[in-house]
């Protein structure tokens, strides 16, 4: 039993809001469903960077009412002949390319994933250059709109592009407030982490950001249920000197 | 008489945008109601500043149709026992931390002003970070979708927190285009005043920007009903070299 | 046949999104019509850059559904005696100061210009520096909501301010990622061009991103349809040392 779209159309790219390229994306979700409600999820993905995009679209797993379309643009490979996914996964429909940026969604083994059909669809990009306005945006409407349902939207396919799996612990990226978000699981370290070692500091497992006294660095598990790097009133990442792709080293104790 | 819920739910924090917060944030207004209508209010409150918050939030005051509920998310205390108020003022709701995040809504004198029981309402955080995700968000879906009435949120409370009153004139925050947002009061002041001196240099008080001959800074009452400091077709703040914090003397006149 | 409106209203300014004056633009929209779908066309239009903005507006010509409200403030003379318009075109309705913002639609030879009369629709200012919030959203939201239909918004005008024709090839503006968005028209140049020289680099002609090799600069029709100047991986601002208003020299073939 398919849920049935409600309605709600989630957006990420990687196009900021510099331009009307965000705004001109929505309008095309909206001529395959007038009524929809468009939401950005974010549009600060680092420039083709399919890793975090992916990261980020994660963090949406279960957090919207079930039937939201989350579509995803982060697609170095625009006008090429890479594929188009619509995936079924935690109660919520997933568009994007097929490059890896659905990977957090695809490893749910339940998932179902589809390779569209834009034939099939009607659907003939416009642009070799903006595929989110001619072709994520529209299936996305489409869906969301009824006009075809998910499984009218292509074939399931049991290959898509996944990411390398990559267990170094590190950091992602830097939040605006200069946290350091790592690819450290809770799931998988909660139990037994105290610390951790960050451009060469040590850093202690606290429960909260107000539990960081003055400008020491902490460390935390975030609402992303991954290992955090922070400084209570100020920028870890300036702090410890560390961005995007440093080393993370675990301190594990006996739990 | 309270003003039925009208389904808008506007949202502003400190998150910024560049990660995928706020996306998440509406998503829990929008599993609380469905169908509400999510506005951005303004993400971009410096990072933990709760007095530029409550300024931001008293500039939306009177400016939403009745009934739409205000979600505030500016709370350096996420994660400790500070409490989350909910406040009917000015026909709207407000919800967000007992901070003094609120002090714009709560100077109303016929504010309603409830301590929300969470327990009451079904709320526990999932996290000790990321409460607009996991308390205020919910909240407002709750009331906006009319899951709960405004007075089933909690109980009435006379003591909720308040900002210091400082009565000293100064620039409060300068906007995108340079201009100076100062703390002083059209109300107040408005039969009064004829200029300012600011960052050492003695500016007049004129009707609009368009009257602001070449480089020199003007003074004006703005659209927060207060007075700014601008420079026609240039930067206040670079010109004057001042920013938040600075002082600002009133030149007064025999109106 | 007048489209009916759709309820979509898009809000197109040079606000930015650092302060709430956006949000408080939507409000005023939902005041005029509580029901409105209110999305963001793009906020980031250089202050006071009226040709800019008017190339973002133009970039949505048919890219919303018939019966969108687009609203456009880029308003150097907000307080000032500048007038009002409405304008039909395209199916769709756009509202924006008589300053030359709404030129790309005044292009279309079989708009339908209107002089909004202020007094006729109730419209009363409520400051002389914040007419988003005080003519612009209402309009739009009284025309959205049917409260007034088009043509009782004001009187036919037959001279709207329009911009300076400039055929001169040139850089418009840098997007996000470097490239340099040019006002060369494909459907005036795409059967004969076949490179441009901008920077005093040669730069060839190719089909999409994805043909760019390495940091060789590289000139492209856009979604925008006129020519762009892009770094596959890269910036072409930054490896061509060029911004806006940088020469465009058109290299033509014989096709």
């Amino acid at each position: 039993m398919l849920p049935p779209p409600n309605g709600i159309v989630t957006t990420l790219t990687d196009y900021g809001v510099d331009d009307p390229y965000v705004g001109i994306l929505k309008g095309a979700v909206l001529k395959g469903h007038r009524r929809a409600q468009v939401v950005d999820l974010c549009h600060a993905v680092p420039a083709q960077d399919v890793e975090v995009g992916a990261f980020f679209l994660g963090a949406a797993r279960g957090r919207f009412p079930d039937g939201t379309v989350h579509v995803g643009v982060v697609d170095p490979g625009v006008g090429t002949s890479r594929g188009v996914l619509a995936v079924l996964a935690s109660g919520c429909y997933w568009i994007g390319p097929d490059n890896g940026l659905l990977d957090a969604v695809l490893a749910d083994p339940s998932a179902e994933v589809l390779a569209v059909d834009l034939d099939a669809v009607g659907i003939e990009p416009e642009s070799r250059t903006f595929h989110g306005r001619d072709v994520f945006g529209p299936v996305a409407g489409l869906l969301a709109g009824g006009r075809f349902g998910f499984r009218a939207l292509g074939r399931r396919t049991a290959e898509p592009i996944r990411l390398a799996p990559d267990p170094t612990p590190r950091v992602l990226f830097a939040d605006r407030f200069g946290n350091l978000i790592t690819n450290v699981s809770q799931d998988a370290f909660g139990e037994r982490l105290c610390g951790a070692r960050v451009g060469g500091l040590e850093v202690e497992l606290v429960g909260t950001y107000a539990e960081s006294p003055g400008t020491a660095p902490v460390a935390l598990w975030n609402s992303y249920r991954t290992l955090e790097i922070a400084v209570a009133s100020g920028s870890a990442a300036a702090e410890l000197g560390v961005g995007r792709g440093a080393p993370v080293e675990l301190l594990l104790g006996t739990s």
